[in-house]
């Protein structure tokens, strides 16, 4: 059995957000599959998503400053830089966290661990809503 | 064809460590598919997963170096300290790293190339055991 | 429907290189599919796979002198040398892109965003052709 829909995030600002349950209600799918996949796939290059602690709100402030730290703006080294100082630091940041996210289903449900939760990490200053095509399959 | 289950890793130290063998054996029903994936996912926001050289030791000791400068312990920036200084750089690690890992099966086997094994990355101090669910599906 | 094939790509030189059409003529299979995913498998532990910017070669300029500071030569903890100084930074590089993808599938096409493109990142200075597994699935 394949499902696939895609949809929109709200605007996000620049950060990293916990968006577990609002996937979860795009897909009511979920619940007619026995053991399966689900794939979360974004649509940008200057966004991304991740998995991690779904509990404590630090956990996604320290985030945004550690990545600022590795993947500065404004080096020297950077040429790419046409649409802010923003720009390739959220491409390099893109990359190294990956745009896509596939989750086992067991019994109908996401099976994330307990601490577990989907981030969409918002690189841009000032971006619109990113869009997502999310597939499942199993049976 | 589905299958899937959810086992526990021995407990190891903060490091790298070669499991592509303690994997394999997990999951006979391999042998069954001539074409498909494996997928393995970890429950844990403070461990990881990812694929690397398979021979060499010092390959894992330079990860364990080179992750601890980039994302080292006692920054002034981080606020998610709770549980030690080991906290937040295992959060960090694990979305850097990634928590699962999607492989084909070619004839009844992991498809890696020559060199290629999976590696469990513990970041933490003093873990438990971690609890992995893989997913076998194909044809 | 799964289908698996195994090609090489041709000598890159270190840095990164847009491959997505070059992936796509190898898989007219692509065609045949209405929903389903596609996942590319580099079988190297020096060279990786990762999505961005399909435009402006700045990009991947900026993204070899990034992962270039973020990942040096000639830091004293390494210990892994053996074949250079880019010997295990290649192999660093791998884990932080990863060496996988997988893309969904939508009425017979890469079902990717308007910019994003998929690059192979080839980490070593002077490094042979490399190969991928490349399996389709879906309906």
């Amino acid at each position: 059995m394949f499902f696939q829909t895609t949809f929109q995030f709200p605007v996000f600002k620049r950060g990293f957000h916990l968006v577990t349950n609002f996937i979860e209600n795009k897909i009511p799918e979920l619940a007619k599959i026995k053991i399966g996949f689900v794939q979360i796939f974004l649509q940008h290059t200057s966004a991304s998503l991740t998995i991690n602690e779904n509990a404590d709100q630090t956990v996604r402030i320290d985030f945004e400053n550690h990545f600022n730290k590795l993947i500065p703006e404004n080096e020297n080294h950077y040429t790419h830089t046409f649409e802010g100082s923003d720009d390739i630091p959220a491409h390099l940041k893109t990359s190294v966290l990956g745009s896509s996210l596939t989750i086992p289903i067991t019994n109908g449900k996401l099976n994330l661990g307990i601490w577990q939760g989907i981030y969409l990490c918002e690189h841009r200053n000032f971006a619109g809503k990113r869009t997502v095509v999310v597939t499942i399959f199993g049976e």
